[in-house]
């Protein structure tokens, strides 16, 4: 069993980032620059705001969080994506989502400049994603195919069942990873909560994708033995220690390892992966190479 | 075995759309109008866009072919696609595929208005389809989906494999029937030029979208009783009739169709679906309900 270690593997890639930067601003350009969108007093929105901004400094990149109080209107948080989206200053935009329910998500998802969509939520990106063009895909699924390339794991010809359909998770990696492309190439299931049979789909995998969010779902008996198993899930659960809480994946890791080629552990898998595809974007941002 | 019967379901169709287009002319308000544009003088394109003419006119809408020679440079032809973006006579636009190799076709398609983007082709409306929400689905996808819904063919929970990845067929079937929508809600195994035991995964299906374009290629043994078919191929091969060819679909028909619950027939399954699908979509433009 290989541990598929997002934790080293994004520290990594930090590094790259960090260096690139670093060559950025001695060529004399301006600084790669990350701006973040947050509106009203959400915790867990506060807390995602505040790593990724910790993210953008420990590589040397400008961040800038814009904070709105839950009561802003619509029309004027649109009028705050256009601004930065006509700052030239600024290479990436996030919005930090959930919005409060009197602001329509997806209208202000598509005011943001594509260019600068870091997020790759613009219908127009996940467009180019699923056609196979180039563009920002979104932060976990990019962070799944970046571990994926970097261990190389094999994908041409294998069977790979995604569990989940959802439009940040499931949906964009059954389309990575069926696009003519490595990694890709592989005959891929997309399974969710209508799927029968689920076990059976799941043991004939080569490769499972598990974003359906249900804590420990998947257990040894739907696994077959060699299996790459990818966890995308995190679940808070209660717990007798320091934070009070601890951290579940999607998969039973300690039954369903022994059985795996490769998996990724929760934490330090898909989680730290999905924290520095958001730089490697803001980088191609500043790049110009969406 | 029942028969999905393409030609006559587009019939109805037709009806309905005609119906439709005449109340939006006995309310005042201008005739739909669908304009198409033609460069230089590939004789199957001729055929599509012809056809796609006299279908407007049979339902009562207007149609408009620009043809342009083939030395159009790709400036100039952009300059005539923003004309039409600009031309408020005119609700729906299509490029017919292929170009000439000088023009970058996915600049042109990009600077369609997605609001006349009636092929569904630009990445925003792409975008749109693969995360469920309203959108123009292009002509193909849209007319197979039609046809199961009007035979009200039960897809949720059902195992679909697609055959074939190309972003005009394959990869929107795969998204579509795997939405949480009806027709749709399916688990659905995307398979391609790449896949190990193609067969055995078709064995695997309650429903099959063949799609890859080689004549009769699925074949009896392929196919488990009460499978639902649909066979997106035509091939042209040299027959001894009076036109001298004859259409092949992806299926072989004769000895597949005795096993199936439902199959649609090549000509007259798929084909007359994809031609109204264009119609309804000029219709959603008229009315603004892209």
């Amino acid at each position: 069993m290989n541990l598929l270690d997002g934790k080293a593997t994004a520290a990594q890639m930090k590094q790259e980032i960090a260096q690139s930067v670093l060559e950025i601003k001695n060529s004399g350009k301006r600084t790669p620059h990350l701006a973040a969108i947050l509106v009203g007093n959400d915790g867990a929105s506060e807390t995602y705001v505040n790593s990724k901004e910790k993210d953008c400094h420990e590589v040397g990149m400008s961040s800038t969080v814009l904070r709105f109080p839950e009561t802003i209107t619509e029309a004027e948080l649109l009028q705050e994506v256009v601004k930065i989206n006509n700052n030239k200053d600024i290479d990436g935009l996030i919005v930090q989502l959930p919005l409060p329910k009197h602001i329509n998500e997806q209208k202000i998802i598509e005011t943001i400049n594509p260019d600068k969509d870091v997020d790759g939520f613009h219908p127009l990106n996940v467009g180019h994603m699923v056609t196979g063009l180039p563009t920002y895909v979104s932060a976990t699924p990019d962070g799944i195919m970046e571990l994926l390339a970097r261990y190389k794991v094999e994908t041409a010809g294998k069977h790979c069942v995604v569990i989940g359909r959802s439009n940040i998770v499931g949906r964009p990696m059954s389309n990575l990873l069926s696009q003519k492309a490595n990694p890709g190439d592989c005959t891929v299931t997309i399974c969710h909560s209508r799927t029968k049979d689920l076990k059976a789909f799941c043991l004939q995998a080569d490769i499972i994708i598990a974003a359906l969010g249900k804590a420990e779902f998947l257990t040894a008996d739907m696994v077959r033995e060699g299996a790459v198993v990818v966890d995308v899930g995190i679940t808070r659960v209660p717990a007798q220690n320091k934070s009070g809480f601890k951290l579940l994946g999607d998969v039973k890791f300690d039954e369903v390892a022994p059985k795996c080629s490769y998996i990724t552990p929760v934490p330090g898998g898909v989680g730290p992966m999905t924290r520095v595809s958001l730089l490697k974007n803001t980088l191609k941002a500043a790049r110009g190479l969406r």
